[in-house]
């Protein structure tokens, strides 16, 4: 076991900075603010995770002319008060039978266009557009889609730590039995691999055996798997905050030529993307690569999803792989390549790594062999 | 342990009564429809539980001049067609790389006034409002509060179960040792015994001890119980799908004067509130009838959130026993009554029970002494 100390808390200075990089950028893209709603934008910009999502509001008000306030229903102020990031922040907490759109009002440009995170609930959304008419809104996505694509030194080393455990549990799963056995009770191992590694939130486990490794959404079900099956297995979740997901797809004994061929097309289009991996690249140009090599085979109608998607403090994020998106490549970017072919009825494979963007090309975050393992 | 069998699954019938309810009522509402996303919105009327909510638009869309369409993406539409309400709406799917808001958009009312999920992403509302930009929009809550209010006889079973089984817990929790042992602990045990007595998921497990108490919204913490606190035990989840929600709260060994004080007027107020529930009478005046009694015996200022709130595919919805909701109970609603008080530094004290709306009252589906339980 690979045995990684815990990393030092990120402090209300990371948060601080992180805040004020946010207004800014929202100040360049013409923005009077941005609206945080609890979820990944807030963990990263200010450490505070609300123990449960309820419909009470809780928003991080950030603004270029104004120090940041996070308005909070007065039960969860304690809490709050507690985040990492809390001395970065001002607290401005309402109590229920208030209407906390107009708490929150003072805070807004009246006639104001903001940013507010992806996840915000409709509800609230609409709370604000009725108590401020003269304001408008956009997703924090598509106006600040890169806000944290670019991971600083400290997030990387999470991440690194977070493949590097996610390859442990790899190495140690293609030991285990899968003839016989559901694939829920793969994946359960898989889990508890992820743990053992110190994973401390298992977010998927997916474990597609024979014609279930042709839904690419399929987790884990209740059917045995077989000899002679192809087995997808896609896993990953957050170790000390920051995420992992990596996959490769085994066979339970010797593959047939047909499974080895398509195989082999998906380990070229994976390392297709990953050659095309350099500062100033489009993101939708890692998807054609990857995309064209599976066209070519013959393929193409059967790689039913994009290439890629970013990670951090979530396993699923911009920026994506994906045709349209023709933003580019930046130093520290990190994202899935992920190619697959999916075959009705049939079986699936999937190869994916992590990858960070470097000066001059990429590196991959997962390192475990590509070549389809043999188990048993 | 109770032994209770394992409830017949909704059936696709049930499922498409309660669609053309929610369409007819949005009718009624002068809406043209209604979108509903992922979360208890869209299991209380499909039964579909998506995988993992993410960025990619999923929405059934309700409106009385059309059957219902669930929009999915392609990758999930597998699972979507298993869903146990399938048969009663199609599906239609959109693959990555096209617009989700343009696919969906033939089915509304281009000048239309929508409800919208309270939990839908705040990026998929301004996807709409930007594609169809004659429509609105309004919180399914707002428009539509009571969609999942009143339950049926087979929900109203489910719930009575939950109830039951919570109670069955908090039987065991009073045995168990407390001074001397962590928080985490005892809510480690408050766990095991709602997965024990039939529970599929455990939504919260208060452990308030001592200070710590008179935070509401404390779950449980590191602190070591001592010998002479008042301990809140708040805790419930999902059992075949319903929800339960329980509070007690217990004191370890004898208390003093001043606590038996404190604990004495909230069940007070907590009878106050039952006493007043019946037909016609306004959510408010619950709350009002339990505060009345806090307020009399001079701890109005330390109660500090809303009387209760509803239960059923959630531990928490509408309708809110809270200042300024006027709407009338209605038999076979189901909402918890849980007023307290909270002592700053000091200790809190909370009862709550699941109560639901008779033909000429309340009835309880927590029945667990409310006196103070001495425990060790």
């Amino acid at each position: 076991m690979t045995t990684t100390s815990t990393p030092a808390p990120f402090t209300a200075d990371d948060y601080r900075a992180r805040m004020a990089r946010a207004a800014e950028s929202a100040a360049e893209a013409g923005l009077a603010g941005v609206l945080v709603a609890p979820g990944p934008d807030l963990v990263y910009l200010t450490g505070y995770r609300p123990t449960a999502v309820t419909e009470r509001l809780t928003v991080l008000v950030l603004a270029a002319v104004q120090e940041p306030v996070l308005v909070v229903p007065t039960l969860e102020a304690p809490d709050a008060e507690h985040a990492d990031g809390a001395a970065a922040l001002t607290l401005r907490d309402w109590t229920d039978g208030k209407d906390p759109y107009a708490v929150t009002a003072p805070l807004l440009d009246v006639n104001g266009r903001f940013g507010v995170s992806d996840n915000a609930w409709a509800m609230h959304l609409l709370g604000f557009q009725k108590e401020l008419p003269g304001t408008s809104y956009v997703s924090l996505t598509e106006a600040l889609p890169m806000l944290r694509a670019v991971k600083d030194e400290h997030e990387l080393a999470r991440l690194d730590a977070a493949g590097a455990a996610a390859d442990e549990a790899y190495g140690e799963i293609v030991k285990v039995a899968f003839a016989g056995r559901k694939e829920t009770d793969v994946a359960a191992d898989l889990a508890a691999l992820l743990l053992t590694y110190g994973h401390s939130q298992v977010d998927f486990t997916v474990v597609g055996s024979g014609p279930n490794g042709a839904n690419p959404h399929h987790e884990a079900g209740d059917r045995t798997i077989e000899h002679g099956d192809m087995v997808v297995l896609d896993f990953g979740g957050l170790k000390h905050g920051y995420g992992s997901d990596t996959t490769r797809t085994v066979h339970v004994g010797e593959p047939s030529a047909a499974e080895q061929r398509v195989h082999d097309v998906v380990r070229e289009a994976q390392q297709a993307g990953f050659d095309a991996v350099r500062p100033g690249v489009a993101c939708q140009d890692i998807d054609r690569a990857a995309r064209a090599v599976i066209a070519d085979a013959g393929y193409g109608e059967y790689f039913i999803h994009r290439t890629g998607h970013g990670i951090g403090v979530t396993t699923h994020e911009p920026p994506y792989m994906i045709e349209g998106e023709e933003r580019p490549l930046v130093p520290g970017m990190c994202f899935s390549i992920e190619p697959g072919i999916y075959l009705p009825g049939r079986f699936g494979v999937r190869i994916e790594d992590i990858v960070t963007v470097t000066s001059d090309g990429g590196r991959r975050l997962n390192n475990t062999d590509r070549a389809m393992a043999i188990v048993e």
